[in-house]
């Protein structure tokens, strides 16, 4: 049996990255939209890589790519997947990374000869992206057939305005179908899903480490259309006591919200808090008017519901007494979210053991951002993540994974899928 | 002698209202460009009232308007006047009022043939509202010919981005003249500038009187452009202490200043402060993204010179302090403004004695608003401002002045015009 050919796997990988970053560009960065021609071309590319070395190809209602690697058991299945779309702008490596990784690693499987214990599927999910869906994990809700109820038809892409439904109809999929749940795994065949994925903050990088076993993923609240209402008036001539200044309202509820986040960390909870968007009407603001209208858009994020819930009651505290204090309103608007996920303890170990092995550094982490994960392991699915280091984190053109890192991962990964049957049924 | 006919006098104002209402509607509200149609329709309108009783009708290089009454000493001259610009869409009485009731009490005077002490000449002033041509007084600086250097050529209007030189040159004044200093009012002839204007605060409908005293104009300074950079990044995944975070930076500024506020204020200081406009980048901000840019725009402005010197001292240091404890920086960009303006004693008098004789209530107040009488004080013209009540403030469709309550300021003011030459000269 030929030993495992790494410098290959990483030059197909090179090759991957280098063809997708030419067929999806959009200076700066590329832009791959869920359901759109560059998800589109980066699913053909390594649909065809795959093809090389006979991987089984097939496609569920939604699109979601499965390349099946056979192997010595077939009524199980390990999975290696992550999503194909990229935000606006943004990197070559965000969701690519695990795609790439693992087709990268069945081809180092199969060209020495290889059949790991069981089917090894690599997962090319659609839509990870909310920027153009505004609705979490839709590529793995759909290939586990728990996306909820009417998402299909109610969630609209944001270039667009099309349904989900529509797009997925308009690529030849099968929009009935995912409303009725079809869906192509077998949750009962599922030992395992493992997604590789650069870390998209700078704590590897801060560490020192090339990669890292992920522990748990962060779930979410968000309010991405809150408003806060006061009353425009003449900026020179409105007394304090007069005013309801929503400029003042909204950087109070920010600065609260600060001073939570400070607190609670201090207490040992995992949290983020962020406003990403704020911002008077256009419209109607002036550099002499007093503030009648800010819109704000938040995301809450901790590995922890209890805190996740805490916060939201706090929040909600906060803005009636600031509301009060203020004589404005803040209008919440609709909410979405996603559950905290955590990841599988012998998974975990797997990734770890790997390290061990290679003389990597061991090190293990919670995810800040959300991935198709978390649907797998809030689903039942055994899960964990690799993450990879990654210079000036994610979603912008500046993205900056070096390969020496992605190699480092990539024979981690091909060091998890060697190991025998028995390792992945623990107890 | 006939006796005044204010009966008379408050119908040709509000023939004047309409017919400007009528001329220059833009619903909602009303729109007077400054050297734009509404500005001139409304300059022609009170020319042809003027012209009715036979006032003289003279022009300054800039287009400013002056309707002479003439008085018994003719080598001396009491000017009442205001703007006859507005904002877009806003009321039809902001700067309008102060013009018509001069032609008013012009009317009233002639049709009684009562000749003033000295010359009473209405001025229309060009160009007072700033969202037009972003520099404060331009017509009040050009009749008095103390526009600052290069102003008239580097100031553009907001709408059709021409220079002010092309807008004066376009109507056949005389933009060379304006760089010249040419003026029409002989700054040693004057003995008063009176401006009846809309109080832009609701503080005489909060008080229940018909109007006040002016004592005192607001001085300002702004910072129209300001920018507070941070570094977009993502928001579940980058801890707090590594952000740099321009929402949350742009938050504790604001509540800062208005805490500044409130102690300046218990201290007795007159003051106000304003965040009128406040954004992140629509092209590059998300909700999933920290605010890595945040734009703003300050308003600050106060009676006193000492109080304004202070809270620009503070708002560098709390810039200082915010940008170095959230890692991020404040940019000021540049910064305009105004000189506080204080009313003249004696004509504060006056309005107060007019309203003493007519059994009105009598009050003294400030101008949180700038009006173009700063300019006049601010050169040494004694000034005075007549506040008149007005509900729901100014620079917006619904301000509503009463005709009762300008029927009531019209009347002190034909009391103030009635009285004799020695009155005007004290001292």
């Amino acid at each position: 049996m030929p030993s495992i050919d790494l410098e290959s796997a990483k030059a197909l990988a090179g090759r991957l990255f280098d063809a997708l970053l030419a067929r999806t560009r959009d200076d700066p960065g590329v832009t791959r939209i869920a359901y759109g021609d560059g998800e589109q071309a980066a699913f053909a590319l390594v649909a065809e890589a795959a093809s090389a070395f006979g991987a089984e190809r097939t496609v569920d209602a939604a699109g979601n790519q499965y390349l099946t690697l056979p192997g010595q058991d077939r009524s199980r299945r390990i999975v290696v997947g992550s999503h194909l779309d990229s935000v606006p702008h943004g990197g070559n490596f965000d969701g690519a990374a695990g795609v790439i990784m693992g087709v990268a690693a069945q081809s180092a499987l199969a060209a020495a000869d290889r059949s790991p214990a069981f089917d090894v599927t690599v997962a090319c999910l659609r839509a990870e992206e909310s920027c153009w869906f505004p609705h979490s994990y839709i590529g793995s809700k759909t290939a586990l057939g728990c996306l909820e109820e009417g998402i299909v038809d109610s969630v609209c892409r944001s270039d667009s305005g099309d349904t989900l439904a529509a797009h997925i109809d308009a690529l030849g999929f099968d929009a009935e179908g995912v409303r009725a749940g079809a869906t192509w795994l077998c949750q009962e065949e599922l030992l395992a899903y493992i997604e590789p994925h650069i870390e998209q903050a700078p704590a590897l990088v801060d560490a020192g480490l090339p990669m890292a076993a992920v522990s748990a993923i962060r779930g979410s609240f968000r309010y991405r259309d809150m408003v806060c209402r006061g009353e425009y008036a003449h900026s020179g001539a409105m007394p304090r006591h007069l005013r309801r200044d929503a400029a003042v309202a909204s950087a109070r509820l920010i600065v609260a919200l600060q001073a939570l986040w400070e607190r609670l960390e201090a207490e040992g909870a995992d949290l983020t808090v962020t406003f990403g968007q704020v911002g008077t009407d256009p419209g109607s603001h002036s550099f002499s008017k007093v503030a009648g209208e800010v819109r704000l858009c938040l995301d809450v994020r901790s590995r922890d519901e209890a805190t996740l819930a805490r916060v939201e009651d706090e929040l909600q505290s906060m803005a009636v007494a600031i509301s009060t204090e203020t004589g404005t309103q803040f209008e919440f608007g609709p909410r979405s979210g996603s559950r905290p996920a955590t990841m599988a303890p012998h998974l975990v170990s797997m990734v770890n053991d790997a390290c061990r092995s290679l003389n990597l550094p061991v090190h293990t982490m919670a995810s800040g951002a959300g991935h198709d994960a978390a649907t797998f392991a809030n689903a039942g699915v055994p899960s964990v993540m690799i993450f990879i280091r990654n210079t000036n984190g994610s979603h912008n053109p500046d993205e900056a994974m070096a390969m020496a890192d992605f190699e480092a991962a990539l024979a981690a990964l091909i060091r998890m899928l060697s190991r025998p049957a028995s390792d992945w049924t623990p107890e």
